[in-house]
């Protein structure tokens, strides 16, 4: 366990956040999956496979950032009320090594909470099953706040 | 056909980027392929299914920015000699707007071909079979040029 | 003269963009004036000085990235209802080349207009007095509007 | 002191920044210093004043940038070897509360420093002479290393 009790969110959000993230297809299709949700911070894990490949055989910058966008707007989404929707609006992440390892670990972390506008910090690294680990990416997203329509 | 012959890339550049391209794991299992290979200029199509998809039902801002990058890197490989790689050093992506339509078309444009940094403009339209199209993303790139590896 | 008088901004549009450019204390420190004002799009110029220089002579990133973040704020400021402000929310920019020239004009055009957000590309250009003009400088930027405090 | 001697570079690296520091026209015009040089991590601090402001009285989202960029291309400085030069490929950075202080104060971190190219982690505060302190902006810049020409 990497997390302790008081570092989890509550059930309830933590329910919100798997829920959405159980709903996105591309998550389903890449092999991804939510490892931790806390408050104001997501950690999502892709295990790597040549099906999320590039033409090298690392992992493609498609799928290392699309775990990191999503990690990084469920991050945001923790600290929103309920009955709110999050967008990503914009994001930059810069490929920093070849993403190789057993997995992908992307890390979103609130970096500043507003109103509408929430920024996070995304960071993903290559991570092998004998421990080492390394920062493979590091980005930064926009996300704006929306309310959900009434059912 | 979109494209007159004398703007596509010569055969050996197409078959270059071709190969790349089927090479790429993360594009088969997206289901995007090749459509346009002209000199500095890639397309990408990726039609819409719920495997692409969010929570909410759009194509996911990771197959999104997925397409984009690739169309991106093929852009500026065909610009490069043979025997080179190319890398995505960088990227920054605004989505403007949800990517709905039949499918999204990625369009990845050579702004700045430099001898070690190629800078590309990335582009995704949203396109419905009745020729309805709506600019749903847009974004700039930076590339690295590398010698592949003597075999 | 660079714009027809149908591609210009209203009289009041351009006397509001006006006022708060004069505001700009970092505008005048540079040396910079607006020079066009049209419905999405703002021109402004940078006469090239030691004043404004990093340390190889060329203009500073800073002072190219200055001018294109006000470009690209009051082009959006065009389209916004009386009453609103601009905040600049993020920009990326890529510096394609050395800033040459014996000024630059950064031109800001928006991408996408709403409610909330507006994106805008930026472009920079070095420019001589002889007409050669290069593409120094190529970016995107996300602004907010907001309602201005009543008087 | 905020820094003990051994975080400080060597006194060429100091000297060899300083140096570069001190052609760079636009930070004499802002009127921003440095104040902490240390291995591959660089300190730049700005007066708030008018001269610097945008139209509401706050630092300009202009000025803030340009010493982040000064700050993050002087912190890969300190780790390139003698005779080489840096230069900004690109950077992005979002403004994050209005930049009130007394003054601001940059801080560049490398985050990667490669062969080629280096990524910085920018990061401005907005510092009160009664020690208050809070982020107002956060970004991330990609540089390059080249050979100074030989003189």
């Amino acid at each position: 366990m990497e997390e302790t009790a008081q570092e989890q969110a509550s059930p309830e959000v933590r329910e919100r956040v798997q829920d959405s993230f159980d709903r996105q297809g591309l998550m389903r299709l890449l092999g991804a999956r939510l490892t931790v949700i806390a408050p104001g911070r997501v950690h999502i894990e892709l295990p790597a496979r040549p099906e999320v490949g590039q033409q090298h055989g690392y992992v493609h910058a498609g799928a290392t950032s699309s775990i990191a966008d999503s990690a990084g707007g469920y991050a945001a989404f923790t600290l929103f009320p309920e009955g709110s929707e999050v967008l990503t609006v914009e994001y930059k992440i810069n490929l920093l090594a070849p993403a190789v390892g057993d997995r992908l670990e992307a890390v979103g972390t609130v970096l500043r909470s507003g109103r509408t506008l929430t920024v996070c910090r995304l960071e993903v690294f290559g991570v092998h099953d004998d421990g080492r680990r390394a920062l493979v990416a590091n980005g930064q997203q926009t996300l704006i706040r929306l309310d959900a329509p009434r059912p």
